[in-house]
C-alpha cells in the first residue's frame, strides 16, 4: 500500500501529554497499518526507539503551557517549527502535533503561511452527532478569538470543501452560530455575516448552501453540516459540550454502580453502549485541522494515544490525497 | 401557610407552549401546595375554570415567535404588559412568564424597571452540575448581545447574591467565561472585565471571591459556582448544552433498546437514573431570573408543565421573601 510519490507525514514527536511513548508508538502503527511513510521531530535520545522510522532532529520542546508566540519566536528548533519547516520545504507532505495548540497554530502560521487571499486560518473541529452518520465541523474552534464578517465568510467556503471531501458530504448545509433563527438576532459582526452569507456568491467554488442561523442546541444534530462562528464563541462551545458529555457519562456510570442488581444490569449494557462511547472518543476523530494554510495541519488533542497519532495521520494523507488545500484555496479565490 | 401580608405572585396564563392549561393548572397547584397567593393574567374567556384564583383580565397575547420589541410597544393590554404592570403598581411582588421570552423581558425591563445604578438586566440560569448539591449560576444567559465590561462587573455582584440568597452558598466562587486561564486570553471585552474583576472592590457588598478566567468545560462543574458571560456566549453555551445533553440521552437510551437483554436490563436502570433525570429536567429548576430590575421576574422555559410552575411560583416567593432585589440593589449601589 505504500505510496512512493506521496511526502511523509511530519509528526512531532514531543507534543501531548503522552509524548513521546504514545507518539512514536502511534507513528510506527501509522506506517505499518496504513502503509504510509511517516517522520518523526524531535529529540533523537528521548525519542529512543524509532522503529525504523526516519527523525529530523530539533532540540528544543515547547511545553504544553508555554506562550505560543513568544515560544514560536525564541525557540526555533523546536519540534514544532522544525515540523512545520519541514512542510514548507517540501520534506512532509503535512505535519501532526498533540502539543500546545496555540503554539502548532502559530508555527504552522509562520512557516507554512497561509493560502493566497486568506483572511486567518481557522481551526476545523468535528462535533460528533450521536446517531449520525456524520459529525458537525466547526469552525472557528479557537484560531481567531476576534473575527471580522470577512473571515467568517472565508470559514463557510473552507468549511463546506472540507466537510465534502472529508465526510462526502456533497452540498453541505452551512449555518452561523446565533441566539435565534431570525437574521435580527445576534452580534453586529454575526448579523453583517448572516446578510453576506444570505446574499453573496459566497459558495460558488466552494459548494454548501446557507441554511441561515442556527443555535447551540443544533450543534450536536444532523440538522447542519457546518457551523461557523468566531474563534472566541467556538471554543467556549468545544469545550461546554467536553466537558457536559463528560459530566453526564460519569453521573451515568455513577448510577449504575448503585446496587449489585444495577451493576449487573450495566455489565449487559456496557457492549450496547460501546459504539456510542467509541463515537464520542476524541481519539477516534482524526484531530482538528488548521484550514486555510499551504499544507494540511492536524492538532490533535493534548491526551492523544497511539491511536489518535494513527487516526490523525490517516486524516492527513487523505487530505493531502484529496488536495483540500488547493480546494481550499480556489474556494477562496477562484480562477 | 398563607402569608396575608405577601403580594400575590402573577402568573401569565396565556405564556408558553402548552398555556393556558398547564399554566393555570400550576398556579392553582402552587396557590394549595405551597400555600401562597398567585393571581392570573390573561383573558378570562380562554382560561376558563380558574379553580378560585383572581384574574387580572389582559385582552391581547405576544406570540412566542412575535417580535418582543414591536409587541411590547403595541399590545398594551397583553398578559405579559399587564403582569409586569401589576408588579410596578403593588398588586403582586412578583411575575412569572413561560411565554415570549424577549417580550418577557422587553415588558418587564418597561414596566417594572431597573434598580438605581444598574447597567442592565440579566439573564440568569441554574445549569445542573450532576453529582454536585448546587447548580451553577450562568449569566447573563440571552438579555443583552452585546455587554460592556462594567455590566459584566454588575453580572458578577448580582450574581454573587443570586447564588447566595437562592442556592446557600456563602462565598459565591465567582469565574469569568473565557477560552484559557491566562488574564490575556479571550476578547479585549473579557481581558477588560478580567482587570476590573481581579483587582477592584466589586465584591465588597456582594459578597464572592473571583476565581479567574473559566472554560466551557467549568460551567457543568462544581469548581465555580457563578459564571459571568456576556447574553450571546451565555445563550450560546445555554442551547449547546440544552442539545448536547439531549443528543446524548437519546442515544443512550436507544442503546438500551438494542435487544432483550438490554431492554431488560435498562428497566433494571431506570430507577437507578431518575435521580439524574431529575436534576437534569428543566421543569425541577424552577426557572430563569432576570435580576436588576425592581421585583422578581421569573422566565419559566417555553415547554413548562404544571410543575414548571409550581417551581417558578416557589423560587419568585422565596426571592420575594429574602428581599433578593434589595439586596441586588445595595450590592450595585453600596450605602
Amino acid at each position: 500500500m505504500s505510496d512512493t510519490t506521496r511526502l511523509p507525514v511530519a509528526v512531532d514527536a514531543m507534543g501531548g501529554d503522552r509524548a513521546p511513548g504514545e507518539i512514536v508508538a502511534g507513528a510506527v502503527r501509522a506506517r505499518d497499518e496504513l502503509g504510509v511513510e511517516v517522520v518523526l521531530v524531535g529529540r533523537p535520545d528521548e525519542i529512543g526507539d524509532t522503529g525504523g522510522l526516519e527523525v529530523i532532529a530539533a532540540s528544543e520542546v515547547i511545553a504544553m503551557d508555554a506562550d505560543p508566540g513568544r515560544s514560536v519566536r525564541t525557540m526555533k528548533d523546536s519540534s514544532l517549527v522544525r515540523a512545520a519547516e519541514a512542510v514548507r520545504d517540501a520534506k512532509a507532505c503535512a505535519m501532526v502535533s498533540a502539543g500546545n495548540t496555540g503554539a502548532t497554530m502559530a508555527s504552522a502560521l509562520l512557516r507554512i503561511k497561509r493560502l493566497p487571499g486568506v483572511g486567518r486560518p481557522a481551526i476545523a473541529t468535528p462535533i460528533p452527532c450521536p446517531g449520525a452518520e456524520t459529525p458537525t465541523v466547526l469552525l472557528d474552534a479557537g484560531a481567531n478569538a476576534e473575527c471580522s464578517a470577512e473571515w467568517l465568510v472565508q470559514f463557510a467556503q473552507m468549511g463546506a470543501v472540507y466537510a465534502r471531501q472529508r465526510y462526502g458530504i456533497e452540498d453541505p448545509k452551512v449555518g452561523l452560530l446565533s441566539i435565534g433563527e431570525e437574521p435580527t438576532k445576534g452580534t453586529p459582526l454575526v448579523k453583517e455575516t448572516h446578510g453576506l452569507l444570505a446574499a453573496g456568491d459566497w459558495a460558488a467554488a466552494s459548494g454548501g448552501t446557507f441554511v441561515g442561523n442556527v443555535e447551540g442546541r443544533d450543534v450536536m444534530s444532523p440538522d447542519v453540516d457546518v457551523v461557523v462562528t468566531d474563534g472566541f464563541t467556538g471554543n467556549v462551545v468545544l469545550k461546554t459540550l467536553e466537558g457536559g458529555m463528560r459530566s453526564l457519562v460519569k453521573a451515568i456510570l455513577a448510577s449504575f454502580d448503585t446496587n449489585d442488581d444495577t451493576r449487573a444490569a450495566g455489565e449487559v449494557l456496557i457492549p450496547a453502549l460501546l459504539p456510542l462511547y467509541g463515537q464520542l472518543d476524541p481519539d477516534n476523530t482524526g484531530g482538528a485541522l488548521l484550514l486555510g494554510l499551504n499544507g494540511p495541519c492536524i492538532i490533535s488533542h493534548g491526551s492523544s494515544s497511539a491511536t489518535a497519532i494513527v487516526n490523525a495521520v490517516q486524516v492527513a494523507v487523505e487530505m493531502v490525497d484529496g488536495d483540500l488545500c488547493g480546494a481550499i484555496g480556489r474556494a477562496i479565490r477562484p480562477a
